[in-house]
């Protein structure tokens, strides 16, 4: 199935407001429903293809014939740009200037350097696309050319599956849980559950270095990559022969991350772990955000650590978003202080033995004890967000996410420093925004934080929120924070990323593209801007 | 206190071999006493130094006056090459031919990066050297020009101590013992205890993706940084804002295990844990080493690991080499099967149940708990192996250590790939040898090898060894296996490595190189082959 061409996921689990949200929306953030009917996918008016017949057939070539070659209005339509709220209310507007000319879908990783060939060949610029859930513009080039989606669809198998050694080969374009299932056959599981689960791919796991929600137990997706194939324009790159080496730099920790610019990722070796047993979710409440993240830290540093391990602030446990299955319907005596959930997974005595001693930790770091409910409500909704989403732009108002990481000791600055920018351009614009954050991901050393900005669209919302974006996106630099802990570059973060990274590290990384991608064809303008004769 | 110039470490602290040793050498391998006095340091025979009058002032102004720049032959000799066993070799034979024209002890990034302005101006090559304890080949560049070693021992403070996020900003000259006592003070430990312990630096850590004895416990190197600042001749490269994130490739990872080539490193932020309360180690035997190795990866898979795990093989345990301290004094009955040593550290608690959990699994996968005391006297004799090598040269036997990693599947085979390639070379070439091996590092989805050569020297020992240790290279690449586990590429790994990365993974590193350092002074030839003009 096919995603939502201008929202998220699967229609059919579309799901209105609860009317509790709809009013909080129209007296808190003076929200107005929207007076102009939805666009529907045939009203969007898709000029023709502008692929000639010889791209066309070069394409169709190679990839083993003219029925992978999509340039049909729907398939290109489904094909432009990714998931951010940007990227939605455009599509929404019927705006669809960034449709690629072509969709086309390689079954191999030959197929896929055909494909860079016959692009080369025909001046034709190359998106590698998995289950298109970008949220950073990392779907939308640069258009000094005619672009064409790779879709890697057509590639989702288990390549190999070694279970002494605990491996396992992907192919990029198996979505999620197609790759749980196949694992699951054999009693294995990768772990890795980001909000995009359900339509993420393994490439792009690895491409925009995701992070799941169970993180703390399973690790980061470039945590588990020990293996990548790349076909790039200039040929085949190959790497992992053992988790660890001293031989050279780790040319995996160059490739992920690189979004598709350097090549597209043809397969991917990961470890798994067997299927857990146990599985434990629970709630505790903290009377602050401050007391909630100081216990975080502490399990963090010195164990042990939950597999799951999250910890709303004030805003977002009273909104009621900390656990979005419960939306609409929970007791207001529930949502006061910070709400954390923690998820235990493993075998049951393991399971046991360390939630107990979190347990001990959480209570002693003032946490109280809400048993169950919160945890499996929060896990029921787990990846609910992204509809609600969809609702709140039906009912007029704006949402958007965006996320960061710091060393611990930066973390209350940068909490403070990017609610203060969101809050303060917002308000300035005349919306004042509701801006909630929880710590998704914690590490011995440092953690994420993760911002939902929800408010009143302005006249154009898209062109109304960029002010508001730049400003988060300066505060997270200026408080020493990372631009992006698990979204990615993409377009959007671009710039501050050239800074974070430094003008030494962009050249670097710039030299390596120009090596494997000299005609820079590979999703132009991602990661780094597009390269000027001078580079 | 300067090393020993050739040989290891302090000579205070040499041992004659026990007589059982001495009487195994000559019955088992056929060792026969060298004839020939030892040269003594002062009668190698260096040329003068070949800088002129205007590269020595531009070196002397780089860092803040001549009394810096050493010319003399004593400071010459002692940075000629590492401690690889030909190394050793070369020197015990009045070797001097990759003897630096001079060695340059900048005090601060600013002065590092003034001496590779000099050195670029001056046509001068450039080798970052910390602890000279390279056994790769590391120290020994490509000769096209005068090199200089740049000395970074004057860089030896904390910069930064962030006792929150439990972080340290470490410069590169410091030794790891240094760098330990600085870290005590606040409480801290790095954790960090290769072999090369005593001598070792920060910044060859890091250049090197070292791992230590401890490495279950306390992860390797790579794992333990955070951030890292580098000079290199194109200006200073600053990377690591947060613990992770998806903002483009991990930049760590392409200064990591760049060996001076890239850059050299300035400051290195790592992460700190606090000093354990409590350590115990222990000895385990196992009828074999498949046995052995099984219950190791059943740790590293399923938990919990120990701190340190490491597991010899039957000649390994039968030699005494696992527990060197004890070399000449054993009882043989001890000495049967494989030796593990398994180590805890942390709180008394923590390390309690871990140790009891451990046991567990180790006696149903077939081991049999001997005590304290196999443990002990391995951690009292874990530095010593170099010392032992120094005496076993002395007698006139040949002793060299290589390798690698594998995923776990792949084990078995590289175990005996490697044995046989260095046992059939060596008794082909008239000396047969005593190979030993011992599982070194274990992770989740493979482990490293590592083994020991003990034969007669040939008639001359460093080109009779040579067939020995490509054969091994072959066998590795061969049967699945990384070039290096911790060692590193230098030279001696060099053309395997190659292999290993793949013609375009070394193209993308050498447009790294040739970004970072377009003249190629940073340690010619070692990592990459010389860029020649098509490159």
């Amino acid at each position: 199935m096919d995603m939502l061409w201008n929202g998220w996921g699967d229609p059919a689990k579309a799901a209105p407001l609860p009317d509790a949200v709809t009013g909080l929306l129209g007296q808190l953030l003076g929200v107005v429903p929207r007076g102009t009917r939805a666009l529907a996918l045939d009203d969007i008016r898709v000029p023709g293809s502008p692929l000639d017949a010889a791209a066309s057939g070069a394409l169709a070539d190679a990839v083993g014939g003219a029925a992978h070659v999509r340039t049909d209005a729907d398939s290109r339509i489904r094909h432009t740009r990714g998931k951010s709220t940007p990227d939605l209310l455009r599509m929404r507007a019927g705006d669809v200037a960034d449709v690629p000319a072509a969709v086309v879908l390689p079954a191999s990783h030959d197929e896929v350097l055909a494909v860079l060939r016959a692009c080369a060949r025909h001046g034709l610029a190359a998106v590698p696309f998995g289950g298109g859930t970008s949220v950073v513009g990392g779907l939308a080039p640069a258009r000094h050319c005619e672009v064409v989606a790779v879709d890697l669809r057509r590639m989702k198998g288990l390549l190999d599956l070694d279970p002494v050694s605990r491996t396992a080969t992907l192919q990029p374009g198996l979505r999620a849980p197609q790759a749980e299932a196949l694992l699951a056959e054999h009693g294995f599981t990768l772990g890795h559950f980001p909000q995009s689960y359900e339509w993420a791919t393994i490439g792009g796991f690895a491409a925009a270095r995701s992070s799941g929600q169970s993180s703390a137990g399973y690790g980061r997706f470039d945590d588990m990559v020990l293996g990548l194939t790349v076909a790039t324009p200039e040929g085949t790159l190959d790497v992992g022969r053992a988790p660890r080496s001293a031989a050279g730099p780790d040319l995996r920790q160059l490739i992920l991350g690189s979004e598709g610019a350097f090549g597209v990722i043809t397969a991917v070796t990961v470890r798994v772990r067997p299927v857990p047993v146990a599985r434990h979710y629970e709630g505790w409440r903290f009377a602050s955000f401050e007391e909630g993240a100081t216990a975080l830290r502490r399990l963090a540093q010195d164990g042990p650590l939950p597999t799951v391990l999250r910890l709303s602030d004030e805003t977002e446990t009273l909104i009621g978003l900390a656990e979005p299955a419960a939306i609409g319907s929970a007791g207001a005596e529930r949502n006061t202080g910070c709400l954390a959930v923690a998820g235990y997974e493993g075998t049951e005595e393991e399971t046991a033995h360390r939630r107990e001693r979190a347990a001990a930790v959480l209570s002693a770091c003032g946490g109280t004890h809400l048993g169950a409910g919160p945890g499996e409500r929060w896990a029921h909704g787990r990846y609910a967000a992204p509809y609600l989403r969809d609702a709140l732009l039906d009912a007029g108002a704006f949402a958007e996410t965006l996320e960061t990481a710091a060393f611990w000791s930066r973390v209350p600055g940068l909490y403070t420093a990017v609610r203060e920018a969101l809050t303060g351009t917002l308000t300035e614009a005349g919306t004042p925004p509701l801006v909630m954050c929880h710590i998704s991901h914690v590490y011995e050393n440092g953690a994420s934080l993760y911002f939902t900005v929800v408010s009143a669209q302005g006249e154009d919302p898209v062109a109304h929120w960029a002010p508001a974006k730049r400003a988060a996106n300066e505060a997270v630099l200026a408080a020493g924070g990372t631009i992006s802990h698990h979204h990615g570059v993409g377009t959007d973060h671009r710039d501050w990323y050239a800074r974070e990274a430094g003008p030494l590290g962009v050249a670097a990384l710039r030299a390596v593209k120009r090596r494997l991608d000299p005609e820079g064809l590979l999703n132009p303008g991602i990661l780094l801007p597009v390269d000027g004769p001078a580079g």
